[in-house]
């Protein structure tokens, strides 16, 4: 039986100036992939840098989380962009973010896009393919993440993009594999045992509870985990080490 | 006698969405470098990849435009940046601008700050400092454009930067060799042939007249034109026609 | 028979720092209402500051234009802005403007929102709410302009503000009196003489001729002409000329 | 002998989008007057809103901390800007927050620059009249909040304008009343009772002990506490109680 791998990505570097937002040290010893903001939702440039820096050290694989150019949203409102204004919002943040990896010796090796958009392309074709566009031209060997079914998954393995499917081990799932919305009451798992739980056995690759009560498996190599609150950072340590006491390899899928 | 040869510079990517400012289209095919706005003072990230398709397609080499974070006051005001603060920025900007030119086939030669920051670095140790700093760290093989005697131009030297001194054919100099300020009456020539032959005379390393009458010569690798308005594209036109017809010839420095 | 009474209105104050739209001193003597931008989608204070000065001084009566937070876009991109959020950014704009008018011895008479928002709250019911909301609680005596048949002046009536609707001159109308969308071929007519004509007919109450030619009456206090180029300046001079020579009085609405 | 009064004033709405600063609620039962942030530094609509309409529940006099025009550096940098901008500049920041503060039944009452430019305005004369003239221009009846011996509290007071001069309990003063900057050892006061005991002194127009052991009387109608921590915060109440407990009536100086 071949070992049972997953990787665990989190949001980086979503401080901007004065502010600050999550605790980016914590998480980098326990994640495997950084989703790194690049400017337009959260992320200036010294919080990107000091993030890249901080994956390179932890040999933490660095993704562009590229978003809408809206920082007073922080990125989770809708924009109705022009898919090709689209492209090169994206192009900009992947190749800026991309060289400040470089600088601090690494690269970007993935994009995950953030909030809204990420939301959006899992069923609006022309920016889901706008967000591709962008990847292919800037860099065909980068791999995307997202949400299993989506457009954007789609849209990229035809272009001839690797894909990286995620999972939330903290959010309830609908009987189809989607995701229960964020306002129902149950959407969202706060208990740290019982989040490690189930992303034991979605690493795995077994059966969940779905939020009907029905099994439902999840295809997934990589597991997102929080860490934008301390209670957050704790779950991700507990997913960790549940992992780990499992038998489980967590790996960057890019490895 | 070896040929005289000189590189012709101007601004491009000064639009923003929906405003529009100079004539890119107008000026590709008379200059032979171009400083292209990174998105901090001007330059959305169409306006910047658009710019750097055309200086692919016209054979004319790419900088970096760095600037202050400064969209309302089009990057012409001194903005007190703390040195690290300051050369991250640069490195953003620089990355972003480098990943849109390698997108259309180009790629960032050089690095020519713009307005205030032009201005402040000509005497601010510490930001001239993190400037070089940062195209130290993003790649030492890119030249750095400049006023000659600037303190930019020596610590770049310093830090093994390939520096290039630029003159203004249309500003008036002081004896020392420095620009006589905008403000100052007679500081800014508007005469398209008297322009064009003092641009010739610079490329030949010839003695141009300082504002008290006085011979001076001005070391210069590079002429700037300007190009934000109708009659600055005809001088443009004016300036590459003398020195062609002066049997000067004009070529990026970067060839 | 009583005197026939039209309003015109034109956005003004779309310039943003160094970057020039517009032309508000030719338009002004033209127009009666003045859109003034709000530093959203364009505006800056200094802008803003000398269209209201403008306006005061040809006696031209101020509405705040608001938008969506997007220099960006210039407000052109719809935007899923949260209501709440949305009537808090709209008091925000409406205060600005309102402050700047007053300091210039004028004052916000009413609001027409621009752009996406403006289109949106044609059907989105909880953003149109938003907006009223907004109006109403910073001052129920302002009037509020949008289109006829719009959820934005329906929920404006029933919070008792004061409803102005307009019409295009320069654009086709559908048999059902909504806009044919740009994008079509024959949605704005360019010819001034045209134009011109079609405002006194719409400025009479007389019939217009729908784009499947059928005849249609648009209820409307107000023109809306632009001045964005040269040629809209001049379109902007005939309508006002042919609506003087027809006998119209233009009046602004708040007169 | 009369009773003695003293205001105290904190940094308010220093929030923005999804970034959390401060702790208003906090705050707003320990203060008499709110310095509230205007959107430029720090302040989106919805925080400013909240807390005017907290101001306006607590009986806190609400002033416009005025900024320059940088969120990424929380307006903590210089910036150059024209007089003529900054006047505009401050203009729109107050209308807006009077606006959002007239809303909730309160208004603006006094204005106190934020950051840089409140230092910056202590010596540059051009500015601290770029600042007094929108405060003039805007309503004359507004008090203006500065460090004593600044340039803007003494062109303020030329203008006619009501000027309160503020101290820092938890600053240390050389022995020319002036701040010793941060950056010096023992600049910054941390230890809660010996502010406390500072307060006192200062409100009762006692001595101090300036930073070379000298007595030192400094003049403030007004003491300035802290928020953005949660230490701040007990300062704050350390502060406040300390005040009462030694018979001193803290009271809004626009009361």
């Amino acid at each position: 039986m071949p070992p049972v791998v997953i990787d665990l990505n989190a949001d980086l570097a979503e401080s901007f100036g004065h502010w600050e937002l999550g605790d980016d040290e914590a998480l980098l010893p326990l994640v495997t992939s950084a989703n790194v903001a690049c400017g337009f939702h959260a992320g200036d440039p010294r919080v990107i840098r000091r993030a890249c820096a901080g994956a390179a050290r932890h040999g933490v694989a660095i993704g562009a989380q590229v978003s809408y150019r809206d920082l007073a949203g922080f990125g989770r409102r809708f924009i109705d962009v022009p898919p090709a204004e689209l492209t090169d919002d994206v192009l900009y943040q992947l190749a800026a973010v991309d060289g400040l990896a470089r600088v601090e010796g690494s690269a970007v090796r993935y994009v995950k896009p953030h909030g809204a958009l990420y939301n959006a392309i899992v069923h609006h074709e022309e920016q889901a393919a706008a967000v591709v566009a962008a990847v292919r031209a800037y860099d065909p060997a980068l791999a995307v993440l997202g949400l299993p079914g989506s457009a954007w998954l789609r849209l990229a393995a035809e272009a001839g993009l690797r894909t990286v499917p995620e999972a939330f081990a903290d959010r309830a799932y609908t009987p189809e594999a989607t995701l229960v919305p964020r306002r129902r009451s149950g959407a969202v798992l706060h208990d740290a045992e019982a989040i490690a739980e189930r992303a034991l056995r979605l690493a795995r690759g077994e059966e969940i509870e779905a939020s009907d009560g029905s099994p439902l498996r999840v295809d997934a190599a990589s597991l997102c985990v929080h860490g934008d609150t301390p209670g957050a950072v704790a779950i991700a340590r507990a997913v960790r080490g549940r992992l780990s006491a499992g038998g489980v390899t967590v790996r960057a899928f890019t490895g």
